[in-house]
């Protein structure tokens, strides 16, 4: 297990190529981490650069070395159309659909951050979008090649943690004090979709906690609270979710977009216990118990860089191979359907069925 | 914060003389803990052993120096009172109230095992005993007097964590591997009252956290399955109950007599955590977050054994001084009076209100 904690399961033997990105969106994430993970990649390099203005495009590849940096616009209009293979879509959620439209039109392969969408609807467009052109489209879930996930998995499925009876999991941040903006895109419901803490922050352990047991959520049950000012347009400043995922097994989530930085996966079985913490913010630590005996585990250089080096050669392992893409976009869109009855169950107040 | 992590912020200066116990019910923990721990404590000591036999009474008293072994029926018929000053009652949970009335009548203080008693109804008549004799009475919740719990009070009141989000608690351990005994008391409704998992477990997140945030529940949602046929009297093998604290605080607990050991107490506020993990079962660690820095206290020496001589001279304390007691009879019933909320939401499946 320790020997090989970081080990790439999911890498095919002998791949030739490398897959070249166009990156849309130039937060933070996208320079700061995106960037420099497809630097340290194997199959994968940075091309293009697509932003609002021609200026910054220009110079944040200039200064990234970079070959070329585009408008929104200009990518739309297809251009440098053959200078790329893949596009990364980190914009804000609202605004994916658009370059899902786009990137299908150009017949090039799409790595969507999550959620998907800003709505189950929107969403389910850009699936079709990607369906009909028949482009490979992965929803950016980076825990599923983390590799203290990926040995849990493997750990929950040689029946470690014997029958799971609970599953718990928590992710909390403060955005005002990591953006100093009430205006930010994250608190507006028009570009963020439901909410901000439970799309943003909730998907995580949801989405995890489904990957790791392989079992899907059938019902949900919410409380939601935006008691200040600056949340007024989203109804989940805190929210306490439970899922009931199949086999009557209890997930249940605490989130919030205004609390102490904090992430945690807890599963409790009848013979073990496999635990995350920290979780989900570029460490993740694994915990574990078995009868008397516990164990922790973690690689002292991973950060959310390695991480996303991880999540790009993943997909560009598919892609290269033309394998499937396991958290494709109907698996990403699933989380969104879980994420519109969540909202649904707090607004309303009782249980919403998932089960179809 | 480290070198008077153990100090006795309780302890009156001065404390003369010391309390005499009558120890009733000799199980595991009676013998192997509260022993040891009255023969560790400063103002306690054991002179009367209490069991349903003479030749077991007799026996465990030689063999551990104890003055006096009498049976049940000795003691209610006021044998060897001139012997003790307090009664120590760890029977199970339906046999609480006969031992308090005698107490009563012989007018010696209690310190009572939790949960109080078996139902609501049965601790109603306990407490009331009790203040009709006006002798002193202690629920035994020996997180009160744990340290990290009694540091974690005073950060919490020093605003650490600024405004409390979520509380997330669990208490899990494998009954039927730690006594292999499927006609066991804890798994019979007559005798452990309204179930096994919150009453014996769950009740330590519930009254940890109410200790801890001086908040009691207004509200209890809750669902609980008992699969297993050794849990065929009982409905909660498996529970999760989500409390809403004054204040709109949600307390979420899982809990199950039936999965692997794990104990966790989380508080999360605006501005920092406080964590305990573990938590419940004779180890307690305090995990600090605060922005991002995080510091972890422990003290090596603590078992079960030194947390039950926190709470004998606690209760030592308290009664030789003619103090209040904190976790006193009322604040016992009413955790009673949340489990049977608890156990009422998950049979009608929906919300049962607390706040009267």
């Amino acid at each position: 297990m320790i020997t090989r904690f970081t080990e790439r399961d999911w890498e095919t033997d002998e791949t030739d190529g490398s897959i070249r990105f166009a990156l849309v969106g130039l937060g933070w994430w996208t320079m700061d981490v995106v960037v420099p993970a497809i630097e340290q990649s194997d199959y994968c390099e940075t091309t293009v650069l697509v932003s609002s203005s021609t200026e910054k495009a220009e110079r944040l590849a200039d200064e990234n070395n970079v070959e070329s940096g585009i408008t929104y616009d200009e990518f739309h209009d297809g251009a440098a159309v053959e200078k790329y293979d893949a596009v990364y879509i980190g914009t804000p959620n609202a605004y994916h659909l658009d370059y899902v439209e786009t990137a299908a039109d150009l017949e090039k392969a799409v790595l969507c951050e999550k959620p998907l969408e800003a709505t189950v609807e929107r969403a389910e467009q850009l699936v079709e979008a990607a369906d009909e052109a028949d482009i490979p489209l992965m929803t950016a879930y980076r825990m599923h090649t983390e590799p203290a996930v990926r040995r849990a998995k493997e750990l929950i499925e040689d029946g470690f943690i014997g029958e799971p009876t609970h599953v718990y999991g928590n992710n909390t941040q403060p955005i005002l004090e990591m953006i100093p903006d009430p205006d930010q895109w994250r608190l507006d419901s028009d570009v963020t979709g439901y909410g901000t803490s439970v799309m943003d922050l909730g998907i995580y352990p949801i989405n995890t906690a489904r990957f790791l047991l392989e079992r899907d959520p059938i019902a949900a049950e919410a409380r939601m609270s935006s008691p200040d000012e600056a949340f007024d347009d989203v109804p989940d400043q805190y929210a306490t979710v439970t899922l009931t995922l199949e086999g009557d097994l209890p997930l249940v989530c605490t989130t919030s977009q205004h609390a102490q930085q904090d992430t945690q996966l807890k599963i409790i079985g009848t013979e073990g216990t496999i635990e995350l913490q920290p979780a989900f913010h570029g460490e993740a630590t694994l915990h574990l118990a078995r009868g008397s005996t516990r164990a922790t585990i973690e690689d002292a250089e991973y950060t959310a860089v390695e991480e996303m080096r991880e999540e790009f050669d993943y997909f560009a392992d598919r892609v290269l191979n033309d394998n499937a893409i396991l958290p494709d976009g109907h698996h990403g869109l699933a989380d969104l359907r879980t994420i519109e009855a969540i909202h649904e169950a707090a607004d309303r107040d009782e249980r919403v069925d998932l089960s179809e």
